[in-house]
């Protein structure tokens, strides 16, 4: 980010018509997408919604509430003719109210997928390995969906995105956002592992279990390695679009827990991808706080969501666009003839 | 509400492709929507905040950070002409990123305003008397502002608007909203006296003691004299609003403080009101958290928001929308044939 931009956001943010301090975090929101769009007065408008989808070997473990059938399924889900649009998800529901655009991603699912001609393939296996054994991905698959998801970025960004929200759905895959999300950030894993989509407590223990075996396997901790080591096709995806709309100066809306693990690895990778990142929600996965401490980054809410599929990023949008909105159009105190400026 | 089409928005909410409660409080939400609007697939569409402005006898008292000339200065804020559109204040620049009309009431401002087209005039006295000497209003102004409310809400709704967000403008009106809260919470003041747009530790003192005069004045407890005695032209204009929206059928979205003590008076009045009644983020002004805790009511988020004019509620309204169209809109497990429902 332009830190004479955002010094010249900060002034005109401290002139406009409103008691110094009461749009609140608004305020600072709005200064930071000065810094991302370059422009005191910030103007995004489309926002996109890229959903990756993939499995996971770990989920043979018992380590998720769901089978992995789940996964394939709520891919052809997302992209469903439905009465209402394309798509009977939350993701899609909730993208219909803001406008923003879904795109769908087969980054490693599990199953075979039916042809759809909004189904954007990019997978190079059907599930990664079990990271309790081997490595969940070799450095070429990694590799390969980071720059599947950079280039949906690109394409998204064609389309009139300036708010990128990476999304996700892949049964199983808080296992190894915890294992990332421990690795990186040096943690017990017991601190960052949650009950994902709602596992009952012998699953708890298996999926803590399932991340403890998978850390005392290899003691790595470059980012890139620690990535290929415990995570997922999905997650390698999103950590492109990540890296790739912050190259594009678009602002990344960070939705949950899982997007927060490839939000570290980018932070690992390229320090001021902080600077593009702004948390949604708060969501209900333990981890997750942990996640946004590192990051110093502070949510917009906390509404208790745990569904992933991006779905509190696009709920978030709209505040952002606010926050743009008021930094841009309000007027200052001398515009307005108000006194107390 | 109507609790059989609760009853049935619950059900279907059970049976949606996601994890159960992983919508989180997006969930309930959507149900207590179906009971506003008696849909079990709700579907609110225009939004539309209601700015009433009025001035206070007490802002002569220094009990605000900003002289009573702010108030008639920001009602033609709202109003002015701009190169983004009309209005140059937060809740203008808010409300265009999210499509809500604005309306604008001069429900007793202390000063003359110039004429203008979109004003709506409903004034019967250029602010009210002191509260910590006399009631600020008679009973009759207080009913006539409860009527113009009423009436703007009508307005608003044979536009379009389905989710109705009263908002204010009002130099030295936290000030009857502390005493509001604490008469009908039956609260020290100490516990509802904050300090609004900004005010300092003497003026803060002032604004206590200003509370506890009034206090101290008269006993009643009776919540259309609590609301004549220490209320606000404004204040009297949003219970209209509120009033009216629920007999309507149409969501309130609650903004702050200043809007929750006219949402105290309204459910001391009907206590139906509350099922109309959705609170948009904790404020930053101490007192609301009370209100909040009061109604039994949740609110969305904490963006530490102490502005007013509806801000917070424009801000809401998305979420709201959301909430509904996840319910709407998204197909069930059995609908998509995805397992694990």
């Amino acid at each position: 980010a332009d830190s004479a931009v955002i010094a010249r956001a900060r002034e005109r943010q401290a002139q406009l018509t409103k008691p110094a301090g009461a749009l609140g975090d608004l305020e600072n929101m709005g200064v930071r997408l000065a810094g991302v769009f370059a422009s005191a007065r910030p103007h995004p408008r489309g926002v996109a919604v890229l959903v990756a989808a993939g499995d996971h070997g770990v989920a043979a473990g018992g380590v998720s509430a769901y089978p992995p059938e789940v996964t394939p399924a709520m891919v052809m889900n997302f992209l469903a003719d439905t009465p209402a649009g394309p798509g009977g998800a939350a993701v899609n529901a909730i993208a219909r109210t803001v406008g923003a655009r879904v795109y769908v991603m087969d980054a490693g699912v599990g199953a075979a997928l039916p042809d759809h001609p909004a189904l954007i393939r990019a997978s190079v296996r059907r599930g990664t390995r079990d990271l309790r054994r081997e490595a969940a991905m070799t450095r070429s698959e990694t590799e390969t969906l980071i720059l599947a998801g950079a280039a949906l970025v690109r394409r998204a960004a064609r389309d009139g995105a300036d708010l990128i929200v990476p999304g996700e759905m892949g049964i199983g895959n808080t296992t190894p956002a915890a294992a990332l999300t421990a690795r990186l950030l040096n943690v017990d894993p017991a601190q960052v592992t949650g009950r994902g989509t709602g596992v009952d407590d012998a699953g708890l223990a298996r999926k803590l279990c399932a991340v403890r075996e998978a850390l005392a396997r290899t003691p790595v901790t470059d980012p890139l390695a620690v990535l290929a080591e415990f995570g997922g096709f999905e997650i390698a995806a999103m950590l492109g679009m990540m890296l790739q709309a912050a190259a594009l100066r678009r602002a990344v809306v960070l939705d949950g827990f899982v997007e927060g693990s490839a939000a570290l690895v980018g932070v690992a990778l390229v320090p001021a991808l902080r600077d593009f990142l702004f948390p949604a929600g708060e969501c209900a996965e333990i981890g997750h706080a942990a996640q946004l401490t590192a990051l110093n980054l502070k949510p917009m809410f906390r509404l208790g969501l745990r569904l992933g599929e991006g779905t509190g990023g696009v709920l978030a949008a709209p505040l952002l666009l606010a926050a743009a909105a008021t930094l841009r159009e309000m007027r200052t105190f001398g515009e307005a003839g108000v006194p107390g400026g």
